[in-house]
């Protein structure tokens, strides 16, 4: 038996979105900036699906641009706001754990001559509002603080972060990626004036994110060329991309109280099986429906990894982008762990195809495995 | 009937290709950079894709880099190479009718203080290569000249430019996003350092493109965040899109004689019978297999592309690109046409699915259509 407990990392695409796909991969083609017929068609596919999104998450049809996935927009929301808003100041502020797409943004952005403040996250994972408050400096012209963390699934208070950005006249992005599809989103409530999203994390296609950017806000492309996303964001329109992208946002959104309800019913089913083990939760009780980081105490966490992998089970020790590193994972870090207690951590996530059988498998394997390393 | 010439802006996915992607859009997901049996799975498939396209264009492994596409391909290899070699110098030639995401990822830095030099083709849509050499300063970092340009596709002397650079020691780019897939191209040979390909102009997928890149080239990342790429173009790797670009370049370079062949063959069908129409070609013969670029004398350019819109046939005036502007096109005029000329202008761009039987209905069409509005 094979164990997919990576849903954090990437989501198998839905048969029912790659139904959706599959008429723009073969009978409508052509380029959607072309006037002719086929590309209105192409172009009819494309606005169909901003339109979706956009509504989704209570944006306008002309806030939502298309990008390549969740680390461009994150990478064009850090470095555009910072070219287009660094005669006004030069200051960012960000938080420890954010995704490394925000991270090393800010970090080239460093190198570029701006100055950048990290919010530590309390133990539990959240960032107090009044920690981004005390960070606010004359000079900051930007907030980007994760929406939930990928690695520990803790839900930021984006709202009240939000409100203190805009009472200082600040702009706000967050790195939705992993919550866009998870929870309810209405950027106008949430005081939310950028938002990167991602497709693939949410049983859509890879390839095709998303970002939106409030009206009113001035951005330099981070792609120049063509018109395409009015203009903001070049090159050849990923038609099936985004198709497939609104259809999953689609099929989450008509059924979101469900299918969370589910996903934490798994979650804590496994959970609890696996407190007889001598773990800990990292985290809060206040995250990710599908989400569980658990410390394994005095195990070694690279030989629990590779035993479980050999075992069948696919789980992960800090998020796939920070993975073939040997660094502990920074989220653990952040939260007060030490190396030792970040290494001996595993993020399991569940999905929508998770099953209570597969579950049961992994509370035995792992049981032995642990049994055995200790 | 609706026939559709307009294949430089983008090609049909290949049944073929599609096939071969569908795998990675079912059975085999997961995250390309997890280290688990999932991950592992996902990155043979985008190990042996990068392998295959490497390969094809006469480089090693290490050298191709996936990207979403030519224009983030383009823009990574002008910004990124400005940003890593400013020390040296801050001077950058491109030619006059680069497509526009070189342009503008030029003029963007020109914004930032670097100076271009813009190198204007001859009248046939040649650059020569010493003209190239003439606008040489002591201060030029990087010359970024198009293999084949996408409106009228004459192919440039890309070995003899690159050697001028590879002389004078500044790095030598091209955009090659026309050219991959139509001509044998060997980058050791040709004396490029660097070169923007794109899947879906070779019947490949939309949304990925690559870079390839000389050992030894500095280039600061467009996308930081993740490891992917070697550290130099961050986000999750999109393994359906890797899969379908190396099949698509495979099916191509297996049969590249006989593909050629037979483009140019439909392609001069096409010409031939439309002489007749007090016609003039753009471009010279040295050029594109399936490209068609021309003027036809007395008419009103927008009058006629919207004629044969309604009689079925998809054509450009300028590029997919350029197009929703009124301008007239910048590779036109760069050549020397007048606004009304360039305006009286059709790009047809025929491609491996166009049958006789189109063509016939398009020279009926068309010199019933030119008829009337002269």
């Amino acid at each position: 038996m094979q164990v997919y407990l990576d849903y954090a990392a990437s989501t198998p695409l839905k048969k029912e979105v790659l139904e959706e796909m599959i008429p723009y991969m073969t009978d409508t083609f052509g380029n959607a900036s072309s006037i002719h017929s086929f590309g209105r068609e192409m172009h009819k596919g494309l606005d169909k699906s901003r339109r979706t999104l956009a509504k989704l998450m209570g944006a306008s049809y002309d806030e939502f641009y298309f990008t390549a996935g969740g680390t461009e927009s994150d990478n064009w929301a850090l470095k555009g706001v910072a070219e287009s808003y660094c005669d006004k100041g030069k200051h960012i502020i960000i938080s420890e754990f954010e995704h490394p797409a925000v991270l090393n943004a800010a970090k080239a952005l460093e190198k570029k001559g701006f100055e950048v403040t990290y919010v530590k996250p309390d133990r539990l994972g959240h960032i107090n509002p009044e920690d981004v408050k005390q960070a606010i400096q004359e000079d900051t012209i930007l907030v980007s603080i994760m929406y939930i963390n990928n690695e520990i699934g803790t839900i930021q208070d984006v709202k009240a972060i939000g409100s203190i950005c805009r009472n200082n006249d600040i702009i706000f992005h967050t790195d939705a990626v992993q919550a866009f599809g998870y929870l309810p989103i209405y950027v106008k409530e949430m005081n939310i004036d950028m938002m990167s999203v991602s497709a693939h994390k949410i049983y859509g296609p890879i390839g095709i994110g998303g970002l939106y950017i409030r009206k009113g806000i001035k951005i330099k492309p981070l792609i120049d060329g063509g018109a395409q996303e009015r203009k903001r964001r070049a090159g050849t329109s990923n038609v099936p991309g985004a198709v497939g992208f609104s259809k999953a946002a689609l099929l989450r959104y008509d059924n979101l109280n469900e299918i969370v309800l589910e996903l934490e019913k798994k979650r804590d089913y496994l959970y609890e099986r696996l407190k007889p083990l001598d773990i800990t939760l990292n985290g809060s009780e206040n995250r990710h429906p599908g989400s569980l980081n658990i410390l394994f105490n005095g195990i070694k966490g690279d030989t629990l990894l590779m035993n479980l992998d050999l075992a069948g089970i696919a789980v992960s020790s800090g998020s796939a982008c920070s993975s073939g590193s040997v660094n502990p994972s920074h989220v653990l870090l952040s939260i007060g762990l030490s190396t030792q207690e970040a290494k001996a951590s595993l993020r399991m996530t569940v999905g929508d195809n998770t099953s209570y059988e597969e579950l049961d498998f992994v509370i035995v394997k792992m049981t032995e495995i642990i049994k055995r390393l200790r």
